[in-house]
This record gives C-alpha cells, sequence and structure tokens, in this order.
C-alpha cells in the first residue's frame, strides 16, 4: 500500500528518500473490505488518509434518512473530514468502501510532525486545500446554475472513470438530481 | 477604512502594533460607488480585499447570460477569486458593489511580505481558508439534498443580516431556486 503512496507523492512534490523514510515510519496502514467504514457520523475523524487502491464515498444522511453523497475517492486521492479533524469535533459525515480498498493513514500529530520535518509537504498540503476549495466552488456554481444533463455532463467529463463503478443513484445523490431524471438524461443520451 | 480593519483583525488573531504598520504600509483604500467594479470576468484578480464598509457580491455569468451569485461579502469580510489570484489566471468571475463601499486591499507580493513579517498572520489565513472550505462543503451539502423551503430557511438563520439588504431575486440566485420558487416560499411563510 506504502509503495503506491510512494509513487504517488514523489510525483506530486519534491520529496527525498529521508522524507519517504519519515512518511513510512509514521503511517497506518489499512484494509477495508466493500460496504466497511472509514468514519461513521458522530465519531472524530483521526486520520489524514491516502487510497492507494480501492474507491471511498463520503456520504451525509438528512433528518429524513437519505444518504447525500458528498465525495467519491478513488485510488490515489485522499479522504477525510476536514472540519472533524482540524476541530477534534463529531463527524456528520460517513466515509465508506465501495469496492474492497487499500489505505494508507497519519494521525494528525504524526502529519503534524511531517510538515515539521519535510518542508515541501507543507506546500503540497496548501496547494491541495485550495484546489479543493476551488473544485467546491466550482461545484456550488455548477448546482445553483445548470440543468440536470448539465450537471451530468459535467459530472462525466471531470471524472471519466468513475462512472462505470458507481450505482446510478449514488451519481444522482452527488448531482443533487433525482435518480428518476437521471435514468431519463442517460436514456436519452443512449439513443 | 484602516480603522475597520484594526479593529476587525486584532479581534480575529495575535497582532501586535509593528504587525498594524506593516498592514497599513502595504495597504491600498479603494472606494466603490453602487455597481462599479472590483473585478470583471477575464481580468487577474490581484489583490486580497478586506469589505469594511458596505456590501460586495460575486457571480459568474453562465452561457445563456443568467448571473449566478456565489458570494455576498458584507462589511468584515474578504473578497476576492481566491483561484484568479493564486495562479494568475483571468477570472471567471465578476466582484461588484451592491452599496456604497469601502476596501482594503494588498496585492499579493505586498500580502506573502506580511506573511512572512506577521507570524499569526499564517495561522489566522489558513483557519480563514479551512473556513472557507467547510462552508462550501455546507453549501454544498445543502444544495444536493435540500428543498427550496430548506435553503431560504438555512440562508435567513445563517446570514440573518443580509436578507433585507439584497434584492429577492439575487437570493434565489445565490440558493439555486428560481424566483418564482423563492417568492411563493416567502409569501407562505408571511401568511
Amino acid at each position: 500500500m506504502f509503495a503506491e503512496f510512494e509513487k504517488f507523492i514523489r510525483a506530486q512534490a519534491e520529496i527525498t528518500d529521508e522524507d519517504i523514510k519519515l512518511f513510512r515510519d509514521t503511517a497506518i496502514e489499512k484494509t477495508l473490505r466493500r460496504k466497511e467504514f472509514l468514519l461513521q457520523e458522530g465519531e472524530v475523524c483521526r486520520y489524514k488518509t491516502f487510497v492507494s487502491k480501492g474507491f471511498m464515498r463520503t456520504y451525509r444522511i438528512s433528518n429524513d434518512g437519505t444518504e447525500h453523497v458528498l465525495q467519491f475517492s478513488p485510488e490515489n486521492s485522499w479522504t477525510t473530514d476536514p472540519e472533524s479533524l482540524e476541530n477534534n469535533t463529531p463527524s456528520s459525515n460517513n466515509i465508506v468502501a465501495l469496492e474492497p480498498s487499500e489505505l494508507v493513514m497519519w494521525t494528525k500529530k504524526d502529519f503534524n510532525y511531517l510538515f515539521e520535518k519535510i518542508p515541501n509537504l507543507k506546500d503540497y498540503s496548501q496547494k491541495l486545500v485550495y484546489r479543493n476549495l476551488y473544485l467546491s466552488r466550482q461545484r456550488i456554481y455548477t448546482a445553483i446554475s445548470s440543468t440536470a444533463e448539465e450537471k451530468y455532463d459535467e459530472f462525466i467529463q471531470m471524472y471519466p472513470g468513475i462512472i462505470s463503478r458507481v450505482p446510478l443513484h449514488m451519481v444522482a445523490s452527488f448531482l443533487g438530481v433525482s435518480r428518476e431524471t437521471l435514468s431519463r438524461i442517460r436514456h436519452v443520451q443512449v439513443k
């Protein structure tokens, strides 16, 4: 699992062999079966988590019991609840494995230690936070401005590999459109 | 204008008199009339901007010519296009004064200089970015999970002072619901 992370982080930032050793010494590896949880609502998120294999999904349950998908995290991406992790507050979200998954995790304390020891990590991390912010702003714009068709088209363009790995009702949930609407759109497009 | 900023930043972070002098020496003050632009689509955003008085609005125009409101920035808040500012890329957004406004602005270069000289500024700035990220995630959740009524109720609770200062169609745009739907909701609530 760590090998995938090493390859990933070396491509993202200037990282030395010593840095890799520090990452490795503090990393926790974890395997999840399908439907196993990394985080459940009410728990405090304790880890920064890298998905080295598999596919994780973040969702929140509304008062009427409906699941709403906030994030898909395939291999070579990060997943966490930043608010819960930073503030030590119970999470409102669930993070669950959609496929058998392999994770590399660091506690907040260890990651702060890595920030001190690995100068380029802070830059990389800041870029990542900014990127999340841009993507969130783009998703807000799409949510308030686009038709269901446009939302679906943008999703396919932005996440071409995801659509075949996820049940349609989860894509509908992610986009904030009904399952019936999305089925209709796909039907029309297939024709 | 700077006086409001000084009061604001002293309440937000541990800031010394020397820090304040650095802020003041690099600040640019600007007054905008109603409907004057701070940023227009296609321009590169060059400033971090604090709204010391007035009210700014960020919006984007979609292909069909419709305005979509991304952000309201009343006094004592920041407004910028983070993506354009960080990456020196043309902005997709417009930032315009909804009321006569007074702004305190710093170039990116000067703000980076302040980051070097004012240790607590980096912490404050990072908290601000994280807060933006949480609020964006919350707004995404609301956008994909809530009815128009729930969106409106959440807006009133989160921004109690804003509703009276903004035309209803801009609130509708911010929430991603039609003006007619929002009028109907308000009508029902008044009854």
